[in-house]
This record gives C-alpha cells, sequence and structure tokens, in this order.
C-alpha cells in the first residue's frame, strides 16, 4: 500500500466515523484528499451520508467537496443519505452545492445588452417634476412632443422602414390645446431628449415630451387629427413593434398610466386623491388623513419585482423552460415569479422555481434587468444552477417543464435569439410566435 | 522615423481628419494603436475630439479605447471635446465609457454574503395559504409559533448571549387564543421551520409560524403574557438587534403587515376589502370593482426595489459617499434611491448618482440584494464606475458627497465592516453608530 493509499485510506475512516477534526487536519495538509475515492468509489462525503454525519459532512461541503461525484452504483451522495434515511444530511447536500456549480455560470463581464423597453432617449429631470413654471413653459414650447394614450394604449401609425413596424404618434403642443385643459385628460411628462440636451445646454433648447391620457372617445379623437393613425390594441404583442427609442418611452409612460388606472382613490383611508408632480404623485385629499404623514410608499407609483430565470442543469448541458397553459402549443420560456415581502432576489429566484417546478437551486446570478410595462413590472433577469433534476410541476402555476438539451435551444431560432440576448429577453418572446420544441 | 512611429502617424492623422474607414482598418492590424500617443501626448481619441469627429471618436471608443488618457496639459479627451465646443462628443466620452472602467469592478464569483434581515429560516409554503383547513390545523397545533406584532412593533425579550442583542418571543396557541378570535387581530402565515421540515417530511412534524398584528392597548397584554417582554420602540436601529435567524423572519412580517396597515381600501374604487389568502392579498368587497378583473397588482403586497450603489472613481482608488442632513456627524453612506417606473437597476443606478451627486457613472455590475422591511423595499446593491469626477450635490437629495480613498474608508471600522459584506450592507450601517470620517 503507497503512502498516498495509506492517507487516503485515513481520510476515508474519518469520514466513516465522522471525525471532524481529523477530516479538517488532514484537508489542512492534503486538500486533494477532497473528492477521492476508495473502494467502490465511494468518497468521504458519501460514507458521512451513509453513516449521518451531519457536522462532518458540513466539513467537507465547507472545504469545497464536489457533491455530484457518484459511487460504482450511479449513487450522489445525496442519494445515499436518502437511502440510508438521513434527510437532514440530504437536505444539507441539496442546499449547499460546491463552488464547481457556480463555474457552470457564464461570465458576467459583458456589456449590458440593448433589451426592448430598456433604451433610455429622455433624461427624465425629476427635480423639475414640482416646477410649475418650468413646465407651463414646456407644455407651450412648440418644440414639445406630447404622446397620446387611451387605456393605457398609444397613439401609433404605420412603420416607414418595416412593414410589422409602427411608430409613436408625436404630436406637437398645437395640436393637444384642447385635450391640455380638459378634465378628462392626465398629464404625465416624461422627461427631455438627451439627444438635443447634448448639442445645446440651454433651457430653450430642451425637447420636452410628456404623455397624456384622455378618456375621451378616440374614435372622433382620431377623426379630428390624423385618420392614419390608430391607437394600439393589444400591448402584447403589440408593443414589441415599436422600435427600441419608442419602446423605452412607453415603458415608462405605460407603467406611470397603468397606476393611475388603478390607484385613483387612497388606499389608507378610502378618500378621492389630486395628482401632483407631474404625475409621479397621488395625495390624499382628506385632511387629517394618516398617508400625509411620515415614510411610506403610497402615494408614488408602483413597480413590482420580478424574477425570470434560466435554471442551468448541474450537468451544464441542459437548461429548464416551461409552459403555462394559456402558451401556444409547443412553447416553453423561462421561469418567472414576483418577489414576495421581505425576500431576496436569490431566495425569490430559489422560491419560484422550487414552486414551480419541484427542482432545487443552487447558485444564483444576475444577469440583466428589463422594464416590463405590464403593467408597470421590473423584470429580473438571473442564471441559475439546479441542485436537484426532477421536475414535478405545480398543476396550478405551469402545465409542464422539462430539461432542454443546447440543441434543443439552437433548433428553435427565436429561442434561440432570446437567449443569446440574456433570459430576460425570452419574456418577450413568450408573447411572440410559437417556436416548436 | 521607425516604422512603428510612423504607423502611429498615421494612426493620429486618420483621426485628426475624422477618417473612420482607415481607423477601423489599421485597429484591425495592429489593436495597440488604440491607447498610444503622439506629440504633446495627444491620442487619436483627442484628435477626434478636437477637430469634432463624433464617429471617429464612435470607432475609437467601440474599440474600447481608454477615455481617462490625458495628454501633456493633463486634459482627457472630453476635457478637449468641451473646450473646443463639441458637447455631442464630450457627451458621448461620458456615456461610453471603455472596457478599462469595468475591470475596476469586483470579481463576482462569490457566494451571497450573509446579511442581516437576508436569512430564510421558513419555507413560505405559499400554496397552503388558500387551504383554510391546513391553516386552521395548523393554528391549532401546540408546536405552533406565533410573533405578536404592535404598531409595526415584534414582542420581543432581552437576548441571553449578548446584552445588546434582543429576540423575537415565540407565543404558542394557547396563549393566542384570544387574539386569535379577535376582530381586531389580523394574522400572516409565515411559513413552516425549514429545519424541522428536514428532519421529518411529515405534516405533522412540519412547525408552522404565523404573525399577529393587534391593536389592542399593548401595555395590557404584556402584564397578561410575559412582563419581561416588551415591544420593540424603534424600528431602526431596533431589529438590528435581533439575530440572523429573527431577523429574515420580521422581514417578511414586518413587509406584509406595513402593506396591511396602509392598503386597507381598494385603490380602484375607494372601497372596503377583506384580507384573503392568509394574509397575502386584500380583495375588493365592491361588486363590480375593476380591481376583481383583469391582470393587475392592487390586491398584492408592495414590494418596492431600491438600488443602492457604491460609486468607485475611475482612478480605482476611491469611492463616493455621501450623506444627508439627517445623519448623525460625520456619517457617510452609499447614495440609494427608488427604481421608477419603466427602468432598468442599472439605469436607475446612473439616474440617481447623476441626480444625487451630479457625477457620470458608466458600467454597473450587481452585487446582492437585501430585504429592508422599511416598510417594504428590496435593497439591490451595485458597484458601479463614475466616468466624470466633479461632485456637485443637489441640496434636496443629500447635504455633501465626497470622494473617499481606500484608507479613509478602512480608518472607519463600522464602514469598513460594511464595505467588505458589499454596500448593500452599508445601507444596515446608516442606522448604526455614526463614524468619524
Ligand atoms: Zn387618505
Ligand atoms: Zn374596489
Amino acid at each position: 500500500m503507497s503512502v498516498r493509499d495509506e492517507l487516503l485510506q485515513r481520510f476515508l475512516d474519518a469520514a466513516s466515523r465522522g471525525d471532524e477534526e481529523a477530516l479538517s487536519l488532514m484537508l489542512s495538509q492534503s486538500r486533494e484528499l477532497l473528492d477521492q475515492r476508495g473502494e467502490q468509489g465511494w468518497s468521504a462525503l458519501m460514507l458521512t451520508a451513509r453513516n449521518g454525519h451531519y457536522d462532518a459532512a458540513r466539513v467537507l461541503l465547507s472545504n469545497g467537496c464536489d457533491t455530484s461525484v457518484t459511487n460504482r452504483s450511479g449513487q450522489t451522495a445525496r442519494d445515499v443519505a436518502l437511502f440510508w434515511g438521513h434527510r437532514h444530511i440530504a437536505r444539507l447536500l441539496t442546499s449547499s452545492p460546491g463552488h464547481h456549480l457556480r463555474q457552470l455560470l457564464p461570465s458576467t463581464d459583458t456589456e449590458e445588452p440593448d433589451i426592448h423597453f430598456n433604451r433610455e432617449i429622455l433624461d427624465r429631470m425629476s427635480d423639475r417634476r414640482s416646477d410649475g413654471e418650468w413646465l407651463a413653459s414646456r407644455r407651450a414650447s412648440p418644440e414639445t412632443v406630447f404622446l397620446l394614450f387611451h387605456a393605457l394604449s398609444p397613439l401609433v401609425r404605420s412603420g416607414a422602414e418595416r412593414e410589422e413596424q409602427i411608430k409613436l404618434c408625436k404630436l406637437r403642443s398645437a395640436a393637444v390645446q384642447e385635450l391640455l385643459t380638459s378634465s378628462r385628460t392626465l398629464e404625465v411628462f416624461l422627461g427631455v431628449d438627451k439627444q438635443q440636451q447634448q448639442q445645446d445646454d440651454d433651457d430653450d433648447g430642451m425637447v420636452a415630451w410628456f404623455a397624456l391620457s384622455t378618456e375621451d372617445d378616440p374614435t372622433q379623437l382620431l377623426k379630428d387629427k390624423d385618420p392614419s393613425s390608430f391607437f394600439l390594441q393589444e400591448a402584447m404583442p403589440g408593443l414589441l413593434r415599436l422600435s427600441d427609442d419608442d419602446a423605452g418611452v412607453v415603458a415608462q409612460a405605460r407603467s406611470v398610466l397603468a397606476w393611475h388606472s388603478r390607484y385613483r382613490f387612497c388606499p389608507t383611508c378610502g378618500g378621492d386623491t389630486k395628482v401632483e408632480e407631474a404625475g409621479y404623485k397621488r395625495t390624499c385629499l382628506r385632511a387629517g388623513c394618516r398617508s400625509l404623514q411620515g415614510v411610506h410608499n403610497t402615494c408614488y407609483p408602483r413597480v413590482d419585482p420580478v424574477v425570470i430565470m434560466l435554471v442551468l442543469h448541474p450537468d451544464g448541458k441542459q437548461c429548464m423552460l416551461g409552459r403555462k397553459k394559456i402558451f401556444p402549443p409547443g412553447m416553453f420560456s423561462c421561469l418567472a415569479g414576483f418577489v414576495e415581502p421581505g425576500e431576496t432576489l436569490e431566495a425569490a429566484v430559489r422560491r419560484e422555481v422550487q414552486e414551480e417546478s419541484g427542482v432545487q437551486v443552487g447558485p444564483v446570478q444576475y444577469l440583466s434587468s428589463q422594464a416590463w410595462p405590464m403593467p408597470s413590472c421590473l423584470m429580473i433577469g438571473c442564471h441559475c444552477v439546479a441542485v436537484t433534476t426532477d421536475i414535478k410541476v405545480d398543476q396550478n402555476e405551469i402545465e409542464e417543464a422539462r430539461w432542454f438539451t443546447r440543441q434543443q435551444v439552437c433548433r428553435n431560432a427565436a429561442l434561440h435569439q432570446c437567449l443569446s440576448n440574456g433570459c430576460s429577453a425570452v419574456n418577450g418572446c413568450r408573447q411572440n410566435e410559437s417556436p416548436n420544441s
């Protein structure tokens, strides 16, 4: 027996009897023992799992031991723990994935991807929102751009460049005089054009943009303005037909307008509210209402954080996609869900994947975010690595979830594009054509 | 003149006359030309900036050119552009930082840090929230844990381990019978103990946790229950005295209770609401209310995403910290602000830093997140790199902002600890002792 073999045997024996100190000491001297296997391909971790030595298993895990190693029967340490009834060790092995899983995550050293709804051509200039005089001068300027909305849909016309593209109708002051003074119009100041701003730092050179939401009969409006324009019918996939520039502006405008459409009354007292700060605040009209005191959020627009994640298989070769009943046949997308109160992004990713697919997730990595104005979400795109692989879907949440190989995903052009743009873009794809998997 | 010098001269000449094609071609052959400097230390980028060649400057930037290089007069290309009145180029140089800035960001290949409020000892089991029978059986079980809240403050007692530590009072079913049946009590199901769950997968072994918020007179309650317990007075810094386990549970409970305390009425119609889904939904009682139809968010708890960022100086040696008037003297923290509707995380970081300090930000990198139950925020911690360095604070937002060297930060123990935990932890520090800078 070589010295090396003897050392390994002593190490495995220490694991069998759960001797944490011996394990720590030997690892500090020769770290390569960690994942080495002896008879029948059993590693130290498997032996702690076999004999129910919880703390010894923790020592091995904290040294970064590989939980995916299998013995000659194809069992991982977790399988061994489950077989011998040591469920707490099985849980431990599930929740403490080794460093190797983290290595499956893609490198993040990249520029922000160009994602629909994310482009910002306006400087929001929030300090001007309470400057009534300045806002009035912008409102009157012939350069100012007004976007018209009805029932959260923007006024658009067909695009010139590509047939399927549409573009926002940019109205001028003269065209919206009547709307500006109507009590049936809600106004939101969106910001000033960054491009113009950089050519001319003078205030007069600033081109301000406003969104006007009207409750007036849209048919009559169209007849008066421009018969070739129309209010977009379905937000999805309609808004995907906008250019990147237009989509970014609509993301902002529609999110704020959606809030106004649902939050007319004070949620604290039920009283009526008035609009302030150029459309970014609703203040309760009832004197003495608690919403007028202290630190809280009831007066401001809501933004709902949502996690959307591409779950990678621990083999590094597959990813999980799921489908809801409402999806077109054959279409799959990333899993997603709202972040709950008191939860981190990472916890939300783990909980949602577990709830929807029964799969447990180890490392989570933020990738990119996307504005999602349906009605006002912040999509937070993540990659994560599964530490279990058996899928058991919650039928209330999704209809089916499956592991797909890279090839299967690539074969599908639509999905392929989405994945290469980062997983948050897959959400856009949901509403797109239905790929056949 | 060496061949090398001649090549450089041709490259710089192409920049001077704005010849994009020549620049691209030469860079594709010898990339090292990119940041090289000729006479008076002028780089190609400076020459494009001098002569107003916008597209040529873009070619250089897209090749990853370093915008921080200075000539012998200490001017960057941006300075040159501003001096010669080419503001659009100055803007371009501000918004397109080179790849070198991204390299200042720390590596993200680390495990999630252990941050206050983030630990999750409960499995939320959201599928049980609408299972009245199961909830009733848990409510009646002698093992079940009840946490008591009054005015969003938990019932606690002094901790045994450390003097300053406090711990949650975990009441049993028998102690809360009266409260459970009172109309002045609001109940939120928090989940089941994960540790117990892993030892026993059987339903009966599950230890459920509930939060009970009472409007009853707390003095009388305390007299009846346990005179050594008390309702925590100030959420901050009070909640920082909880253990990590307790803090995670309170983050969840307090966020949901804060929502109930402000959202009793339907924001869509002003009508009264009823609590459903074990405390996670408020449904309008008025038949026909729009909030009962369609996809929206009015019935569910709010979670407000907030970005909190450590701004790194482009020299890689300093970071920016700011202070609000309400801070104790000498105390500085990271900048932070709410994500606006229709905005990405990265855009929110850039906008907030610009608004508060006048400094423009290039690359942004997500670091970690933190649950922040005051009242219900999701703190999203980022590192980012500044591309301008002149600070001009908005006095409405903060009182002062300054660049601090690593040494200055390290000299301060409290801040040092926060920074090493990731910037979202600095927020906790805000409420802590006041470091002298
Ligand atoms: Zn009110
Ligand atoms: Zn209602």
